[in-house]
């Protein structure tokens, strides 16, 4: 995994550098508690406000907070039978462009390890990849789930709706009773395959992300746009960072990580957001059909 | 304390508006499961950016998470024992000015009532008020931490030292490691006079609002400011949002409580924010002589 999320890490700048015309900025970083990354950020750029592509491989003890969120998700840990010694490695991306009908792209997979005290090896993967427009354009929604879903499909037909399902349940706003955005896959403590084979789907994933995003970005990045979409991508901009504080786990695990690089974590909210008290778009506009979406989440793909 | 957080209210919002020029919106809310609020805000105002005075008088039973909270803070609450049925309330304000040299204030003052099983009720006052600048002007600093210095000296010389150094810890974004702003007050479960007494010390607090804050604001609100001042303005908005999401007890609190009114909670919020990779303020600059008081708190008033 170490190996394959710094390939693929270096392919994806390469090409989202051609799109945007701007270099990335590179920074490598070591944990002192064990571990290192690559945080690579670019921001300003002509077709993206900030976009990231991050890889770490983190080793050291679990924290106790840790542990206990663990062991609800039906992890075999006793916190009094730690410390327990994990390894991590994984890649984190987000892309926020500047245009409102340009979409915002998330994506992260990991592999997760815990030594248990008798000696056995506890393993699995997690992650996924949705999108969140500010404006919706159904074919880039179907687009972007039929990517993924061919991803699944080349390993297992039962993948795709179980983590599309997944997707919807995770990237919810509870106190909001909405979507973060028009999903995609999400799935975690994946371990019920052979290692090599979930490892190959994993792959199939990472290597999805190119096809799955940047046709979109193409046909989106040049549209003309106005003060008021602007203004309405702040808005939705303000939700993706309740979301990413409130909600996200990957960020909280990132907060509860003696040692964790703060500004790699947060190089996944947007440049900028805007919240307004009481802002309701007005009934059938393009704005409210968005919310339509984000409150009745849809099948894209047969 | 239902009455006094009443008038308060209508108090502050008229010197408010005579300060600003403009109006709140008034929006008077009840909810399902028990209680009413009236919330004003006045938003993208002449000299403020947004500010919200809230009221609310909340009845209910307590969730399971809120009792495990308070449990946490020593309360005699089990949760076997209950539902417990609770009272609140309260007041909440934050105000945002346009100006980078005016500082954002925030104050909250609350009374809390939990009827236990065996028929006697718990109950204490919580709250406090603190001041966040983007620029540090010491005289304010010193001018805000004397108000309420003289509000509680007048019940009780050791509040000030220990509400002070409350704040101090409270009001820290652990994974930033600094403060949100120069501080102020902050207190939780007073309980230890008898509950009149009490009472009128968060009345003493209460009354010092618009001394504290309104001298401030006239000094401020007018310099003059350009692009870099905004610009950095807007970064500490972006950590504002952070503490607000991930560490405040009174948010955590509000999105726990079923049919809380969430626009009522964001007021707090403030309209714009924004947040840049590895910004860091140049050495001895002015923004870094902000961050400098922010890392080590200091004692305003001897």
């Amino acid at each position: 995994m170490e190996e394959y999320v710094k390939i693929l890490q270096r392919r994806i700048i390469k090409e989202i550098e051609l799109v945007d015309g701007n270099k990335f900025k590179i920074d490598r970083w070591e944990r002192p508690q064990g571990g290192e990354g690559i945080s690579c950020i670019l921001q300003d750029g002509k077709i993206f406000e900030k976009a990231g592509v991050n890889i770490s491989i983190v080793h050291g003890n679990l924290p106790e907070s840790a542990i206990q969120q663990m062991k609800s998700r039906n992890k075999d840990l006793d916190p009094s039978n730690g410390p327990y010694p994990f390894f991590v490695a994984g890649i984190s991306i987000v892309m926020h462009p500047h245009n409102p009908y340009a979409p915002t792209i998330h994506l992260n997979y990991r592999y997760f390890e815990i030594n248990n005290a008798n000696g056995t090896k506890l393993w699995w993967f997690g992650g996924g990849s949705d999108l969140t427009p500010s404006y919706l354009f159904e074919e880039d929604a179907i687009h972007f789930h039929k990517t993924l879903k061919d991803a699944c499909d080349k390993h297992d037909p039962s993948y795709y709706p179980e983590f599309k399902k997944w997707c919807d349940e995770y990237f919810y706003l509870k106190h909001r009773n909405e979507s973060r955005g028009v999903g995609g896959i999400f799935f975690d403590d994946l371990d019920r395959k052979p290692q090599e084979e979930i490892f190959a789907f994993i792959k199939q994933c990472g290597d999805a992300f190119l096809p799955s995003y940047v046709p979109i970005i193409q046909k989106r990045k040049d549209m003309k746009f106005g003060e008021e979409e602007k203004h309405w991508q702040q808005l939705r901009r303000g939700r993706y960072v309740e979301f990413n504080l409130i909600w996200d786990r990957g960020t909280k695990f990132g907060l509860q990580t003696p040692g964790a690089r703060i500004e790699s974590i947060f190089m996944s909210l947007p440049l900028t957001a805007r919240w307004e008290y009481m802002h309701k778009p007005e009934k059938n506009s393009r704005e409210d059909n968005l919310m339509e979406v984000l409150k009745n989440p849809r099948d894209w793909v047969a």
